[in-house]
């Protein structure tokens, strides 16, 4: 029988388990979407669709890595967070993240100008987006950094993804630079960002909070390929104003 | 006559010549509290209090600039600002502005956890302070930047300092790293805070705007300052809980 005290301060490996067992259960790897591009199924106008609305969400990490920033009185915290804004807006001379999605974009055939200016963005995906910045902003400091951990889970899945874009899509091929940066980037931000909240998430109550927020991390994720495959995928529509391909609808 | 297509879009070398009137008229140089510093009257309790107190103000500047930094997506914009959130934090190895801040105050005869504990801290210059960031937190983002502009004036007064802190309190020379370093940081920083806000200030309505953001920012900045006098200087006292000096109070 395990006391109220043993509850109350479970050993951390048991609450890294639990994190870790989340993504198996619910991180975007497993959406239908994805599974249709790394099959090789998705038409060239999906996979623009795609690049065009994930832009939106790559355009606001370093506005939501900011807003953590601003949250931590912890300088030792923010000088090994802000990396990541870096990592995302680059130095102007080098491209960082959001530059190599726009170039990731511009491989499927969009014009830069075109993802920039969030014209024809999904609703669905507006709105969950606007979720994450809400969910770190206003929810507790340990939520806001728990939520980042569906870094622990990219790893594989972009691999997977350079993989099959290569045998699939060999025309985007020449657009991969932002997973590449991601392979290695990823892995080192979501092992900060665990241990951090392995050491702050003592509670019992903390650490269900830690475990929701993740969870909702991936339910912004899902909700974002739900809101693409309902449009572009499934025999749904885009709804007024949203992205209309141009291009041809059969696979290439 | 001026028509009002003028004023509403007056050059902004116009706004420039008024913003930078604002220092001479109301910027904290002029403060009775560092006119004594500078011509040796303080004690070195004043100076401990001064310290201890600038300390809060140093240390939420970080933290200041990742609101501003959440709140553009302009990702060169963001580029420029986090320099200053890496100039404050320093990289861990190397100090940034508050481990230099923490230098002075220990010179001072402060220990290290007695300022970075934030205890004894005057309530005037509390909210003074908090009143900053809720300046960048919510007013336009046009006001944000403006408020840094006291940096437009900061260097002739960190010159007149280091100045006179070797002449009157020699014992003080070995803590003013953080000076020598702002000698540089300041006006890189606040050229570029300038050409923002000349260029993003069109309005007659905007350009009052920033003007206002900057003499609310000299308000905060001299805030502290009467805090520091009314209660370490002229005949008042500390408030409860506030830091009360044990060493000698006559000017060394």
């Amino acid at each position: 029988m395990t006391t109220v005290a043993e509850q109350k301060y479970a050993a951390p490996v048991g609450l890294e388990v639990r994190l870790r067992a989340i993504g198996p259960e619910r991180y975007h790897h497993r959406h239908p979407f994805h599974q249709l591009m790394h099959e090789g199924r998705l038409t060239r106008a999906q996979l623009q669709a795609w690049a065009l609305n994930r832009y939106y969400y790559q355009s606001i990490i370093p506005i939501k890595d900011a807003i953590i920033l601003s949250r931590t009185d912890d300088a030792a915290f923010r000088r090994a967070w802000r990396k990541r804004i870096i990592d995302h807006d680059g130095d102007g001379t080098h491209p960082g993240g959001i530059e190599k999605w726009i170039a990731l974009a511009e491989a499927t055939g969009l014009k830069r100008e075109q993802v920039t200016s969030l014209r024809g963005i999904l609703p669905g995906v507006y709105y969950a987006v606007n979720g994450y910045l809400d969910l770190v902003s206003k929810r507790s400091f340990l939520e806001a950094v728990a939520s980042s951990l569906t870094e622990l889970f990219s790893r594989d899945l972009i691999a997977l993804r350079i993989d099959r874009v290569r045998e699939h899509y060999p025309w985007l091929s020449g657009g991969l630079a932002y997973f590449d940066a991601r392979l290695t980037q990823a892995p080192e931000d979501a092992q900060f960002a665990l241990n951090w909240v392995l050491e702050h998430a003592r509670t019992e109550a903390e650490q269900e909070l830690a475990l929701k927020a993740l969870r909702a991390k991936c339910d912004i994720l899902w909700a974002q390929l739900d809101a693409l495959y309902f449009a572009y995928v499934a025999p749904g529509w885009p709804p007024p104003g949203a992205f209309q391909p141009s291009v041809e609808a059969v696979p290439k």
